[in-house]
């Protein structure tokens, strides 16, 4: 199942409002089949594996994060019949599907053809995996996650506003492949103006999954539309050859916090700055902290975040849970995770 | 070499103006004998160990941390003596003693006993097991290790100022462990009116070894003395019964970060508040950094430092390496070495 929910990570930020689904096809010990739902939705992560087990299939035992659907659609087979077809012998499922059209469904039709099926296996990390999924049926908004960049005593930047660079390459690296896994990518109106960024993904080969652009401010546009042209001197304005895809070219505005349940992303990536990060944090709408900190001391520097609204200490604790560290260079990523959430 | 180092580590902060040395006596793959110097200084650790050894010393090889002396004082005999007396057939010693009246000598007589001798052995990690008595040899100045208790956006407070608990019962049995590691423990004038601190060490069996008191203020005293009273209230003042031995139940003041030369110790924990750590940091006086950090934000609290002093991000790197990270509950302990050193 772990190999499963690590091929399901792979369209991580490709599939929305569709779940990004992983499995794994097994004859005999072997892996014979191998998919993950393909971007846009379709062709679903079991169509996949099934064409590559081909015939091996017939007996095989088939690993998926997710309930195999039991909805017909015009842009393809259901596949727990599919997997049926395929002479698959046993499935092994980590979650049940909450999408009303087959919720338990598949799993039923699978039984009803004599596969044996067992579900639950690996659910917690199966369901971290398809967050946003789950997170858009449950609370109707994208998983969020805040990124965060500071030294060790929780700045940002000197008092002089110089931050390039606090983190190092390795980190910085990290952080656009993270880019590469959301959908949607939002910053505040001053650091949209102040850094002018382009917040795509600049690592080789992922070019292509620069994510869209969401700004927040309470200035209305003057067109009243939802979309903010580049700043005025085409700064922020994305290469011609970035534009088609996810990233538009052109930027999703929105007034407060709680509008991202609009933007058409399951995953959303905070990338600042402090005002923004605080506003997020105030309306409770993190799910996830990215917390890259180098070995540095600022003092006296600009800080991450304001007021998030803390009455006291007690409310503080037990607020987050640390799910993974890892070292990139002589940097830290500290991932956390809304509590209550299993820990490292 | 890292069994005799883990036995130095027991004295350390209690051997002051003496090196915390360990000594561990091996015959036949076995230890028959182990060593640390004793508080105040003597027995010296290769004298206990040679003392726990007796006759099975006699062809046994002696790992000692600092070079055996070679100097006769009133208060015991010479080391390099001893142990060729007791038939020591080699002795591995990690660094050259900077004493004068040993410097190499300690050495020269073993090999001229017949000895066989190596040494430079595990040499880093000795030197920072002794870093107070290195540093005082070097800059004639204790060893001063900051700590600092944050959130995990580098806050030490909620705006309010309260700060019980940021970290939980764990960290804070380890900051006192530490504290018993340490000869004298220094706080700023705001924080000795504020809270009063005892700055003792409360762990059972630890009692007798918390640390001199002192204050960092601008204020003369008004007698002269470079003593401070307890507060007039009579807060801060120790218990009776521990006011024997080091912690001597007054405070020691001192004006200015350089003026911790004058303090009769070799390792200084400065514990807050924010203005004393940052006088250290810009007074460049800091050699490690204990990081206690709770898995909480507070966001627009009290900041752990003011402006040390930096002049831009370039000067920031490279400045401090890790080289321990431990996990105290749920919360995360990170200890920094100035640079250059071994990273973890
Ligand atoms: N080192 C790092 O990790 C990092 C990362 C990002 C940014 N930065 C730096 O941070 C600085 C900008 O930070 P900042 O805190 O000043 O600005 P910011 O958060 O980027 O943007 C502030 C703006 O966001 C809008 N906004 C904030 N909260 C809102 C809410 N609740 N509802 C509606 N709109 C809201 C407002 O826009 P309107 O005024 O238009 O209403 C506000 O002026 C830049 O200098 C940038 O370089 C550093
Ligand atoms: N959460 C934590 O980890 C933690 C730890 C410790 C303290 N605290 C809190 O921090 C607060 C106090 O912090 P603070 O920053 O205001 O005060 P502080 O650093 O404890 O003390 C400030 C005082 O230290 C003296 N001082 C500072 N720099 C000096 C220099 N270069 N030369 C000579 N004297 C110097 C001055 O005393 P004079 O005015 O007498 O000259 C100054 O007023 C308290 O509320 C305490 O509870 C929190």
């Amino acid at each position: 199942m772990s190999a499963a929910i690590a091929l399901s990570e792979r369209s991580r930020g490709r599939t929305a409002p569709n779940p990004n689904v992983g499995c794994i096809i097994v004859r005999a010990g072997c892996v014979v089949g191998r998919g993950w739902t393909q971007p846009g939705g379709r062709p679903h992560a079991e169509a996949m594996a099934l064409a590559e087990a081909g015939e091996r299939a017939r007996g095989a035992t088939a690993y998926v994060t997710l309930e195999p659907c039991a909805h017909r659609s015009e842009r393809g087979p259901a596949c727990a019949p599919s997997l049926a077809e395929a002479g698959i012998a046993r499935v092994v499922a980590a979650l049940v599907d909450p999408d009303p059209r087959t919720a338990g469904r598949g799993l039923a039709l699978l039984r009803e053809a004599g596969i044996a099926v067992a579900e639950g296996i690996g659910a917690d990390d199966a369901r971290r995996a398809m967050a946003g999924f789950f997170i858009r049926r449950s609370a109707g908004r994208p998983f969020v996650t805040l990124k965060l960049a500071t030294s060790l005593d929780g700045c940002i930047a000197l008092a002089s506003g110089e931050s390039r660079w606090i983190t190092g390459p390795q980190a910085r690296a990290h952080a656009h492949l993270e880019r590469a896994r959301h959908e949607a990518i939002l910053v505040g109106r001053g650091t949209w103006d102040v850094d002018a960024p382009k917040l795509d993904v600049r690592l080789a080969g992922l070019e292509g999954r620069s994510p869209m652009r969401v700004v927040l401010t309470s200035r209305p546009h003057p067109s009243g539309a939802s979309r903010l042209p580049p700043s005025p001197d085409g700064r922020g304005k994305r290469p011609a050859r970035e534009a088609s895809g996810k990233g538009e070219g052109d930027v999703i505005r929105i007034a407060r916090p709680e509008d991202i349940a609009q933007i058409p992303a399951d995953h959303l990536l905070i990338e600042g700055g402090a005002q923004t990060a605080t506003a997020f944090l105030r309306a409770n709408l993190v799910d996830r902290l990215l917390l890259y900190r180098a070995p540095i001391l600022i003092g006296g520097g600009k800080h991450a975040l304001a007021d998030i609204g803390l009455p006291d200490l007690a409310t503080a604790h037990a607020r987050w849970c640390r799910i993974d560290t890892r070292r990139l260079g002589s940097d830290t990523l500290e991932v956390y995770e809304r509590a209550p959430c299993s820990p490292e």
